[in-house]
């Protein structure tokens, strides 16, 4: 598994403008504006010799060529809301930002197959619309799907807040179109359940975050909509308690079990001095889990989440707790988890992390990086919340109330370090939902197995020899 | 994506295996004998210069590392049940036999985490019975569970009667290690739900069918042991009408529904003169469903499936039925649908297909594949049954009664191409669960994407440069 370095590649210049132009016809190219070249959380400033906006896949794929040819680097970008800086290259030769914005065509909808086929730019509350049209589910949801694009959901493996249910973006696919980095296009809309013809292109695609090809297209699987919905929010004394209800919420419900989310009372906090609208639904207690069971008719979801719920009051576990009785009071509890990342925003972390571990090594870690972190300076608060039910954590470190980020810029490595390093002892992913981007690239060196790495980069140097696709993401 | 032709493989030669035996010490070579040559269908005679049985995943590494340097190829082999030759090599330069046999270990078994780890050699019965042990459902079922081993059922992405409700054996995994064709091991064995850490190589593995590393060990995903289990088999005048009936019972149990198999007559009739003794449940009718919903406590999976068969009766879906009223009820109805394909071995196929297809084609695919069989010669019979759930059918083709097999030598090539001709005409899956081994290549290529086996070859050129894993098997 040996590879040479890329030769350099060459900046997308006004003469490979006007021959990308020439070649692709007119209304493709415009120039990259203030917006083509941010991320959300404004670390890295992106550059681009202009953004391409193709019509159709045969559109990308003569785009693609173009670059191969003249050695110019692709940065893709569908909505342009990932946290790791996946769509934004702050430096290196001046790449083409190529934006699937308008591929947003529902090409098929089959709910008898329960399959339905878009296009890369649809946004994904347009790909929620579109199954619901047909009275079926597509159950990924995150809090930015009205502007995020399956593309890029696809492109990053997104998770979200159903993936202990449905799983994972790569888990709702069933296939795609890509165009790989030599201009060729990977034709595998399939919409069927088993394939076993070769390798599983389609997962390495997925996740891959631009840096082997780009998905044009996607068949995705659907699921019945549940006819009834249980949500609950509850006070809960800690994370080991949150996740024993977890474990009574699985044995009652099974798969039934779509969300289970552990919030921190200092993400409430946070809101309340941001957002003070929003009002949580218990004023008292430390850690809270906001718990959603759904089913089909007769599956009564509400019974099996209030005895589970009974069953943790009785061993202590649950301490209050609110049952939605309507589907405003449910969405008013969603809202208020959705917003906490709004509310950290406003606060201004000193590191946010995106962490996955087994969930019985959870309990242990929020103790123990608690202590790890005060180690080095007593003053950080932590805001510590998310997907319990996936093992996955947001755990994000904030000044002392009054001091300003700034004022720990000395310490931020060593606080990502200092938890980056737990995760990984305990067998931990530094990257849970976000993916690498830009922003981990090291990480994935310090922290990725050596046989993958190598491998990785065989993968990278066979399909995208030029080093064209997404360069200096994932793999720099 | 060019690639050169691997320079020429090297006999297992006795100097060699001097060498080997040297290196990895002894108790580990064995002369191959007659068992370890053999595929299931008898169509294939393998070779071998001999059978390496590594204790351990070290030793597993030794000897890839050993054939690596002298260009020794190397068939790797599990429970040897496979049905597409992946498992024997009957010409070419004689290879290793590298049997994971010994590698038996359970490493370790965490019900809180829901995840089991593994060692390849493990019979799929044996990681059942694991799961068993710790309370937990390991789901992937089929009928060779008994012998086949879980390295190979990841391998080759098996799939069995569990698909509809829990995946097939990728959906299965949440981490592999395995040993690549430098030597080196991949350490991959986590148990997390979300890892967004690079390429996903667990998934490029899985389904390689042993042609780009040899899958070492796995942490398997557990489920909660459905407390309710209700089974029916049910009478239907055709295709179209037990897919409703599917539907309907999807509508009303969701995701509960674990199993729906199609069994035409023609099965049943084979089980009469092969094993008499075996009685299917109804004696009247032409196609069958069996049909299996379990859940939760509380789940009341028996009212959904009986509700779901009302409404099916009423619409004229379904002619007559039995549901299980006990265990043994239960088994007895499996019995007789995981014995057909012993009955179809001893009536003797023509040719046996392992097709998928979206479900909203199947009904039309059915009747037209056997007009356009009865085309090429009326006489024969089809025998078309299988995981409607999924699309999957194995659609396997018999001579008349009292003729044999052998009488339609001339037209055995003409039956497989007009069957595949139209699965893929209808977007679907020439190897839906058996994968391509060495039986399907040629398939592999005449059905295959273009850009799907070039990147394909590039993959296995840039991970197995010298081409030492499974040569020949699914990529000639």
């Amino acid at each position: 598994m040996s590879q040479s370095a890329p030769r350099a590649l060459n900046d997308a210049s006004p003469a490979f403008l006007e021959h990308l132009e020439a070649r692709v016809g007119p209304g493709i190219l415009r120039p990259a504006g203030a917006a083509d070249l941010e991320e959300p959380r404004g670390r890295y400033h992106g550059r681009a010799g202009a953004v391409a906006l193709p019509r159709d896949t045969e559109g990308v794929a003569a785009i693609v060529c173009a670059c191969a040819e003249a050695r110019v680097g692709i940065v893709p970008r569908a909505g342009g809301t990932g946290l790791v800086a996946g769509q934004v290259m702050p430096e290196g030769p001046l790449p083409l930002l190529l934006s699937v914005e308008r591929l947003s065509a529902v090409r098929d909808a089959s709910p008898a197959d329960n399959a339905l086929t878009v296009e890369a730019g649809v946004t994904l509350a347009g790909v929620q619309e579109a199954a619901e049209a047909v009275n079926r589910l597509f159950p990924l949801s995150l809090g930015s799907e009205g502007s995020c694009r399956i593309g890029g959901n696809l492109a990053t493996n997104a998770g979200g807040v159903q993936v202990l249910r449905y799983g994972n973006a790569r888990d709702l696919c069933l296939g795609i179109e890509a165009v790989l980095p030599d201009g060729s296009v990977l034709h595998g809309l399939r919409r069927l359940r088993k394939d076993n013809t070769g390798y599983d292109l389609r997962n390495l695609l997925i996740g891959s975050e631009g840096s082997l090809g780009i998905i044009t297209a996607a068949s995705l699987r659907l699921f019945p909509r549940p006819a009834d919905t249980a949500t609950a929010w509850v006070a809960t004394p800690s994370p080991a308690a949150a996740a024993r209800i977890l474990q009574r919420a699985l044995d009652r419900l099974g798969e039934a079990v779509s969300g289970f989310e552990l919030i921190h009372r200092t993400g409430l906090d946070f809101l309340a001095e941001h957002m003070p609208d929003l009002r949580p639904p218990l004023a008292e207690g430390t850690w809270f889990a906001l718990i959603e069971a759904s089913g089909g008719a007769g599956a009564q979801v509400q019974d099996g989440l209030e005895a589970a719920l009974a069953e943790a009051f009785e061993a202590g576990d649950a301490t209050d707790a609110v049952l939605a009785s309507s589907l405003a009071q449910r969405q008013a509890m969603w809202q208020i988890r959705e917003t906490i990342p709004e509310a950290n925003r406003a606060v201004g972390a000193i590191a946010s992390h995106d962490i996955s571990l087994p969930l019985s090594a959870i309990p242990e870690f929020i103790d123990e990086g608690l202590a790890r972190l005060h180690a080095l300076d007593a003053s950080m608060r932590v805001n510590c919340f998310g997907h319990l039910g996936d093992g996955n954590l947001h755990y994000n470190v904030f000044p002392a109330a009054g001091r300003d980020r700034a004022d720990y810029d000395a310490l931020r490595a060593r606080v990502t370090e200092t938890v980056h390093d737990l995760v990984h002892a305990r067998e931990g992913s530094v990257s849970a939902e976000h993916g690498i981007g830009r922003l981990k690239v090291d990480d994935l060196v310090r922290y990725g197995d050596p046989a993958k790495l190598a491998a990785m980069r065989a993968i990278k140097q066979a399909l995208d020899p030029v080093g064209i696709m997404n360069p200096g993401a994932l793999l720099a």
